[in-house]
């Protein structure tokens, strides 16, 4: 471990996708809690799509990174010192820390976690946002209901791994869209998904006809671009569309891309809508509890792939979740459990 | 009144507009009514934006009008001979009896109306499918409550007009976007609106910054295209958009162009659904009956555009529509009272 904090800060705003000069790699002394402060030193830090739109400028639903800033990811770490009465030397927490090795925290936001119940990257991912956005945004924006037919996209990342087998321990029938035949295995093979679209290989429109014929029911959507259209000429009557996402649109130059076939929701009589995993913050803790009970009864598996490189392989595995390398949650190592 | 029955027949399937050749005027003799049927004499044919959806291949909400067929269309008149049970000689009905001016019927989806409580244009309209449409697409789909702000665009139309009015005797804020100043100031002096914009003269961005500072929880949304783009631009927290129409994109060649501003229902936490009047079929003379209490009590105005000249004029009047000249409900009068 470096007697120092290394830290990476945003540099510059990208156009598309990010490139190595949009990062400064900053170091300053390992920083110490003040009076009703804790310091952590971090193990783990969550890369996520959305941190593409949190490097543009202007709010949206949560304050633009700014110029100069460490760059903000949710983070694990361990407490190594504490003047904060609810956290203690040895506890184990997560927090968005950012992309740095260690931090200070004033306890807003922080979640002590408990590294028996689970490894602690897991905390980054089924137990952590991206399980809780699959579990709300299928569950309370999406309406599931049993023996709906629900298509998932970016159905082998953090969020879609985590919704498409939520929605099959509700009794759907679960189609996962994914790129590559092996993450398309993985979804049925491992997780017991009913079929799964290779888009990179499959004319996904064609595909849906076969495996969803009488209709989609719900649609988890974290992609945007052409598969959103896809399925939306797929769309059973009243179904709900969860617009969760859309990493095909994020790095796009030349404007996000509209579902042109958006006036399927008419003919279906169906809806699209948005959810900011944020809104359910006072109900994480009851669907953290359910989500842990499904991993120990071996009803959900939990995958994350892990990046070990600390933070100088930061912004090579960020251009990697943006080409889809990882499968389940993805996670860079800058420090030790 | 001419002995024999003209028609209005799709002669072929239009790309963008319609044109001329797109249509056959054909006669044949005055039908009959047999056994179980009744006859009628058509006295106004509706022109509504949807018929450009009907021209097409392939079956939508709706089937497609096949090429030969009279071409679909709402109509009124009066029952010239019955042999059918419930419809009597004089009684006026309004059904789909199509671009012609006699039609028989069986009495399957035919409406007695009432012309001492309204003039039968108006049954076309406000008392009609539109005034369904705008009641259910703001009422259900939309979810309307008490002190919205309601933004309608085709505002001056058959069901923007009476949309926005609904809007306003419910307790809504509302908003009418048109195409003229003419439009625009019906929408505020006449009918009661808070604000109109004129999208042909002005920026529809910027004048919804200022005409909804906290944005727009209620957009009915009738003409799609760049218009949606811009609401979507202005969205409150939770706002419902109703998909009820895209006049604007109808008649495009290139594709419709999808709302690229999409992303903004995540942020806004906000939905898009479509709506489809039939569906409400079963509510609609509960419907009809507050709208025309209203009527009668001076807080809904209804407004019809009413050309005479018979079916001749059908293919300049459906331009027309395209163009938006028409104020209010755009009606063809083919026949007497």
């Amino acid at each position: 471990m470096s007697p120092t904090n290394h830290q990476v800060r945003l540099a510059a705003r990208p156009s598309g996708l990010p490139k190595q000069s949009d990062w400064n790699f900053t170091e300053e002394p390992i920083p110490t809690a003040g009076a009703g402060e804790f310091a952590v030193a971090i193990s783990h830090v969550s890369l996520d799509p959305a941190m593409r739109g949190w490097m543009n400028a202007g709010a949206s639903y949560i304050d633009a990174v700014e110029i100069g800033d460490v760059m903000r990811a949710g983070a694990v770490g361990r407490v190594t010192a504490s003047e904060h009465p609810g956290f203690a030397v040895g506890d184990h927490v997560y927090s968005d820390f950012g992309v740095q090795e260690y931090a200070v925290c004033d306890g807003r936001g922080a979640i002590k976690i408990d590294p028996s119940l689970a490894p602690l990257p897991t905390y980054l991912g089924t137990l952590g946002l991206p399980g809780m956005t699959a579990y709300f945004g299928l569950l309370d924006t999406g309406k599931l209901k049993l023996r709906d037919t629900v298509v998932v996209s970016g159905a082998a990342g953090a969020v879609g791994s985590v919704a498409g087998q939520i929605a099959k321990i509700k009794g759907a029938r679960v189609i996962g869209i994914a790129g590559g035949e092996q993450k398309c295995r993985w979804l049925t093979d491992e997780l017991g998904f009913d079929a799964a679209i290779d888009y990179k290989a499959e004319d996904v429109r064609r595909a849906l006809r076969e495996a969803a014929p009488s209709g989609v029911d719900v649609y988890f959507d974290n992609v945007g671009g052409e598969i959103l259209d896809a399925v939306l000429t797929r769309l059973a009557r009243g179904a709900r569309i969860v617009i969760c996402g859309a990493v095909s649109q994020y790095n796009a130059t030349d404007g996000v891309r509209g579902p042109s076939n958006y006036l399927s929701l008419l003919v279906a009589r169906a809806s699209m809508t948005g959810m900011v995993v944020f809104d359910y913050a006072a109900e994480y803790g009851k669907a953290a509890a359910e989500l842990a009970g499904w991993m120990q009864e071996g009803r959900l598996i939990s995958r994350e792939h892990i990046v070990e490189g600390g933070l100088s392989a930061f912004h090579d595995t960020l251009l990697g979740l943006f080409a889809g390398e990882n499968t389940g949650k993805l996670v860079l190592r800058v420090g030790s459990d």
